[in-house]
Parts: C-alpha cells; sequence; structure tokens
C-alpha cells in the first residue's frame, strides 16, 4: 500500500482510513510490461490509473509520426484526474510502460465514494485537477515569448509578483517546467545555465534569485531569436 | 433562485434540493455596476462567484497594456471553478462587469459541503473543472496550426474521428471556438464562410457537415498563411 499511501490524491490521510477506505471497495491492478502501450490517445477514461511501480510516459504524435513525450511519471503518480470527469472524457494523450510497470485501476463510483466519504481526499481530487488548469492556462500565457529566455523571464516575473520577493520558489520539476515551456529538458537547463553565468539569476535548490531585474526585463522587450 | 436552477453546477438537481442546500448555508450576494471591476488579475480566488443577473468579462492585459477579452459569461455562468481549489488560487484574468451585475459567492466551505452532501453536485463540479482542462489541452493542440481553416480543419478531423462520423457535433458556442482557437469571433466566422462557399463544410446549427474530407486534409498540409 505505501504507494498509495505517498500519491498526492491521499495527502493527510492516515494509512489506517485508507486501508478502510480501500476495504470497502473493488480495485484492480493490473502489470504491463516495459514498451507496452497502456492506452492509446483517443481512449476513452473511465477508471483513475495511478501508478504502484514504474515508470510512465504520455505522449502525443506529432502530424509527421514523431513521438513527443508530455509527462514522465513515476510510482505514485495519478494519471489524468480532470479527464476522469469530463464530458468527454477520452485521453489526450497515448501511455506507454518505460519500464514493468503496475497500476492500480479505481472506478469512477469508487472515486465519488472517497470524495463523499473523506474531505480531505475530495479537496486532494480538487486541488490536483484544479491545478492542472493553473499550468496549462501559464503554458498558454507562455506560448507569447518566443525564446526561451523570454519564457523564463515572464515566467520568473510573474512569479516574483504573486509571490512578493525576488527569491522565486519554484513548484514544478525540471521536467514540469519544460513541459510548461514547451521545449525538450536539455534546451531549459542550458537556458538556466546562460543565465546564471549573466549574473541575472542565482539558484539555491528550489528558490531561483533573481539578481538582476532589470536585465530581466529586457530580455522579453529585446530578444528576438 | 432561477439563475441558480439554471446554473451547470446545479444541473439535475430539484428546485427543492437547491433550496434546502441553500437553507444550510450563508451566502453573500453583491452588486456591481456597468465598467466596474470585479475582481483583478492576480487576486486571490477564495469564493466561488456565480452570475445571478448581468454580463461580465475576463480578461488578460497583453504586454503592450491592450485589453484582451478571454471569456463573456452571462447569467448562470459559474466563474473558475477549478481556479478556487488550485494550490495557487490566484485568477489569471481580471474580471469586469459589461452590464450591471449581480453575484452571488459560495465560500470553499460550502462548496465542499455540497460536494459531499449531493453526489450530482459533487458530479457536475467535477465535470465542470474537467471540461475546463479538456478545453485547454486543446486549445494547447491547436497551437500548432497557423491558420485560422487550419484550426478548423485540425479541430473537425479530430472532433470528427472521435465521434465517428462526419457530421460533426459542436459542443462550443461561437465564443468558445473562437477562444479555442484563439483569434476573434469575427475572423472565425469569416473563415467559416469561406469553407462553407468552397462546399468544403456544411452547417446544420449545431452540426458542421465534413462535405470534402481530402480537401480538409490538403488545407492542414498546404496552407502556410
Amino acid at each position: 500500500m505505501q504507494p498509495i499511501f505517498d500519491c498526492s490524491l491521499f495527502r493527510g490521510i492516515t494509512p489506517e482510513e485508507i486501508k478502510e477506505m480501500f476495504a470497502l471497495t473493488n480495485t484492480s491492478i493490473k502489470t504491463c510490461h516495459k514498451n507496452a502501450i497502456i492506452k492509446f490517445q483517443g481512449d476513452e477514461y473511465a477508471d483513475l490509473l495511478i501508478i504502484l511501480n514504474g515508470v510512465i510516459s504520455a505522449e502525443i504524435q506529432s502530424p509527421d509520426g514523431k513521438r513527443i513525450i508530455i509527462e514522465t511519471l513515476r510510482t505514485s503518480s495519478v494519471l489524468a484526474s480532470a479527464v476522469l470527469f469530463a464530458s468527454d472524457n477520452t485521453l489526450p494523450v497515448t501511455i506507454t510502460a518505460d519500464t514493468d510497470v503496475k497500476i492500480i485501476s479505481l472506478s469512477r463510483k469508487t472515486i465519488i465514494q472517497f470524495c463523499r466519504g473523506n474531505e480531505k481526499f475530495l479537496l486532494n481530487y480538487l486541488q490536483d485537477t484544479g491545478n492542472k488548469v493553473i499550468f496549462l492556462a501559464e503554458k498558454i500565457r507562455l506560448f507569447k515569448f518566443k525564446s526561451i529566455n523570454q519564457k523564463i523571464a515572464g515566467y520568473l516575473l510573474n512569479l516574483s509578483g504573486k509571490q512578493g520577493t525576488d527569491s522565486v520558489k519554484i513548484t514544478y520539476s525540471r521536467e514540469q517546467l519544460a513541459d510548461l515551456f514547451g521545449i525538450a529538458r536539455p534546451s531549459l537547463s542550458r537556458s538556466f545555465s546562460e543565465l546564471y553565468n549573466l549574473g541575472i539569476l542565482g539558484r539555491d535548490g528550489k528558490i531561483i534569485h533573481i539578481l538582476d531585474r532589470i536585465r530581466l526585463k529586457e530580455i522579453i522587450l529585446n530578444e528576438d531569436t
């Protein structure tokens, strides 16, 4: 049960409570071999999937048939919590096993039962889907910036305004940031390194320091690569 | 109470049940005059707003200070149901009154109470936020298409595949479609008219008929305006 205890949907709920929740419900556990396709883009998504063990990728196909990985998900991650209850509950991505994978399926009925029976679960579920909306809305906002440096500048200045400080806390992983900016991870790292070397940004674990706000703003206005 | 009865979050719930739900809770009703700013972009969104009467706009400012209207909402519409429970629950848009407006505020606590007490409300709420995610994900997918005709073609061909028919049902309003494509409404109408006149598409109320699938596909491949 450890991967379930560590899953964000069960945050703040004790292992005992979680065991009780699961004792009252039917679940099914599925094993997929490495490289298997777990769900195709366009498949109906009628049961919530949580990874009990392994790594999966969510990917789309570009018009020329190339695989574009949108997200990599690991043990305890939840898949597409928002899609589950949408009017059009077809998956916008293909789900592939990157390693051998163990997955648990929870029916919509079970999720509804958990939401009604446990306030923390309900809040976690609403937070998870809400965060997805915020992420996508920010991704759309950042489309207007052309270069990666502009995207970084636009993102950090906005966050700095919200957090009211020049030492900005980043809650996204590198991978999520790359997805947010619509770029590959190595490109993201290169751009950050450049901004550190120029003395415009500094870094301290999950904190990014805006060392030179004027030059950061200039990037947005001037850069045209 | 009629605007509440007509609100999507209360779909399928009888007026009697709704009255009971509201009898147990504190709500506050606010009136705003035409052109008043109801909420600023970046404000905390801690209470769910439902429009009881009037029209409001959700807008963002472009970097050069221009107002860009993202959405126009009318009586019975719900504002930002997903943002309410996000970790970062600050509004990504500014909310302005287009007419004199009457708005009801429901606290997060009230929404949680409604979700736990009424299964239909819970399902409606999860559907509302899920639909938002699907809308934004589709908007991002359509960014790769450059011209409006390409966006229309990409959107309709995808929907046709999902619905398994050449007579595609559009669930979005004209306004939502324009938002989805990131364009102004008159441009959307012009492009649709062009495609009707060319005999590529036909229309029947909410149904769009794909009359010439081959030419529709060609638009995606060839057009470069």
